[in-house]
């Protein structure tokens, strides 16, 4: 049986690259192997010991000889790409690969890791507004006092019957969603195209059984468009937070301005940035904040990145600033590796790959 | 029709002392008058101009003739009570009354807020959850620097399959059950009697709309039981964290020492008590975290209270210590005037009352 199933795999001439900042998981290749026989596999662990990282185009050429399936965050030189037939980016965004002439390319289709950094990230989106609504940072500073003060809890505010709006509403977005409902909050959706019907509203991408909202039932209300009338209409709905989970492109590249912030005064609504740091201009924000136009923001993503040291966003009032590792858990190379085969498994069995992007617009 | 109401009411002749820290509430004041006519109704906001608080046995004796149902947090002495015939306490426990000659008075239900505090402390033990295990407090020191250190990041964990144990499946119990469902936990409970039926796993007490589990579907599995034995049991189930929501009584009082923390290390249980300090020894608590048997602790009750300015607590590792402000929320008063309202109604029309004390259980 392995005879015939290795002439008639799809996989049986590939040759899998994976360029990662992990180990080299032996069970997973051993299994990988032996469900695709003829599969050839090769894991470079990208960690550098001076804490860097390897890029794809620093894999010696033998490794990278013959190679027609890609995994990694980071693109590869398009001559070195020349024979690959499917790319799994290490990431839910492809805004590293927008102009790179294999992602140009209609015949190689390119998959993202979308839904497997959903519950991690969801939870710093509900964390961080947590302790922003809570104030647990001025509790943590009058620790280090020894200071019992509860002046701080006045002006405390729990979520029920608040309202978060979701610029886009993709897996990630869903567990926002799922979450802030269980806390009692009404959740607004937004979506690029319209959802009007209870098929239209299901999400076809990776979701990890228990989480998210893969049917589409937790909004109280969908909005939709790519218009800039569109969005602002839906800022203007009146959200206690916002959760930015628009994808980067030329479009959204800097939409949130001045006029934006303004809108979203009326409430003060709270901003949170999983997404991408450009989709906000800084000084913008810094404005916001300073004059309390908004109650808070929390970024994990900011631009530029690394956030250089005396950047005036660090020091900005009620802002809340990690270094893009909301997706990091224990667990996500088990995750994406899980989804990674389930994909090899759609190659092998000619079924339709997992999270494919659509490189129209780019998510 | 009025008049008909105000000879038939049982609260017709009822003076009503409310003690608390606000302003009068004159829509509130007003519609309870319209309600319930004959009832009179005595507001006493207790805040000081020095930051302290008017006990209620500090209220002048005219204020207190003739009261019979009184809304307080703390006591007042018996004599001004005399003629109290139904006591709404301001708190989700009766800890201060336990020895009260009125209390002990079969004929004086008493009634607790159980319920109107679920969602911010609920809120609370999920954010610093949260907090606890993306490390924020961490990166809030970084920021303060401008440092962009994405090394922390290497051991968060995700809640997606970890379990909950919760100790008083009650009404706060129950909407942490609730949120943590959401985000893909497994719930364990634990309840002083066995709730072995669907029926007997409901729960009376007030439940604000959208929240909580009050039909107590959540829990994969119940525990019960009132020994220590029982209680040790419980600890022992693998619990990523654990949920202190018992009341505090004698049984309880010290319960978690040495040997309780012992049995969580296991699993390094992450430990939140958002019910009164005097459950855990402090020595015990404090062993357990500088030799890392459990993961971290959030307080927001501690043994004593205020936790004075030196006390070690303070200085533990991997513990966030509030002063008991976690039953604040800026819609406290609607909450609980709400309730108080409701337990008229049901005085009103002789209907049994909500929240009412079991003085045998003490909750």
């Amino acid at each position: 049986m392995g005879d015939i199933a290795e002439r008639t795999s799809p996989l049986a001439r590939d040759v899998l690259l994976l360029v990662l900042a992990a180990p080299e998981n032996t069970t997973w290749k051993r299994r990988v192997l032996e469900r695709f026989p003829g599969l050839e596999v090769r894991w470079v662990d990208s960690r550098k010991p001076d804490g860097g990282h390897l890029a794809p185009d620093d894999v010696p050429d033998e490794v990278w000889d013959g190679v027609t399936i890609f995994y990694s965050f980071t693109p590869a030189s398009p001559k070195r790409m020349a024979k690959v037939r499917f790319v799994q980016v290490s990431s839910a965004g492809v805004d590293l690969w927008i102009d790179h002439e294999v992602y140009k390319n209609p015949n190689v289709p390119f998959c993202t890791t979308n839904g497997c950094q959903s519950p991690q990230i969801a939870e710093w989106v509900i964390g961080t507004w947590l302790s922003s609504q809570h104030h647990f940072l001025r509790y943590a500073e009058n620790m280090k006092e020894g200071l019992w003060d509860t002046s701080i809890a006045a002006n405390t505010e729990d979520s029920v019957s608040l309202r978060m709006g979701i610029l886009g509403y993709g897996a990630i977005g869903r567990h926002c969603g799922k979450i802030a409902q269980a806390m009692g909050m009404e959740v607004y959706a937004y979506t690029r195209s319209e959802r009007s019907t209870p098929e239209s509203r299901k999400d076809d991408s990776y979701c990890i059984p228990g989480t998210g909202d893969p049917d589409g039932l937790i909004p109280a209300k969908w909005f939709h468009g790519s218009s800039k009338e569109s969005l602002n209409n839906f800022l203007n709905q009146g959200f206690d937070i916002l959760v930015l989970g628009l994808p980067l492109t030329k479009e959204t590249k800097g939409f949130f301005g001045k006029e934006q912030f303004e809108i979203l005064s009326k409430r003060k609504t709270f901003v949170s940035n999983i997404a991408r740091g450009p989709l906000i201009q800084n000084d913008a924000l810094i404005e916001a904040l300073e004059t309390g136009k908004i109650r808070g923001a929390a970024l994990d993503v900011t631009d530029p990145e690394p956030l250089p040291k005396n950047h005036p966003l660090w020091k900005a009032p009620k802002i809340f600033i990690t270094p893009h590792i909301s997706w990091i858990t224990r667990v996500h190379w088990e995750r994406v590796l899980g989804l990674l085969e389930a994909n090899l498994e759609r190659l092998h069995t000619e079924q339709p790959l997992i999270n494919v992007v659509n490189k129209d617009l780019h998510y």
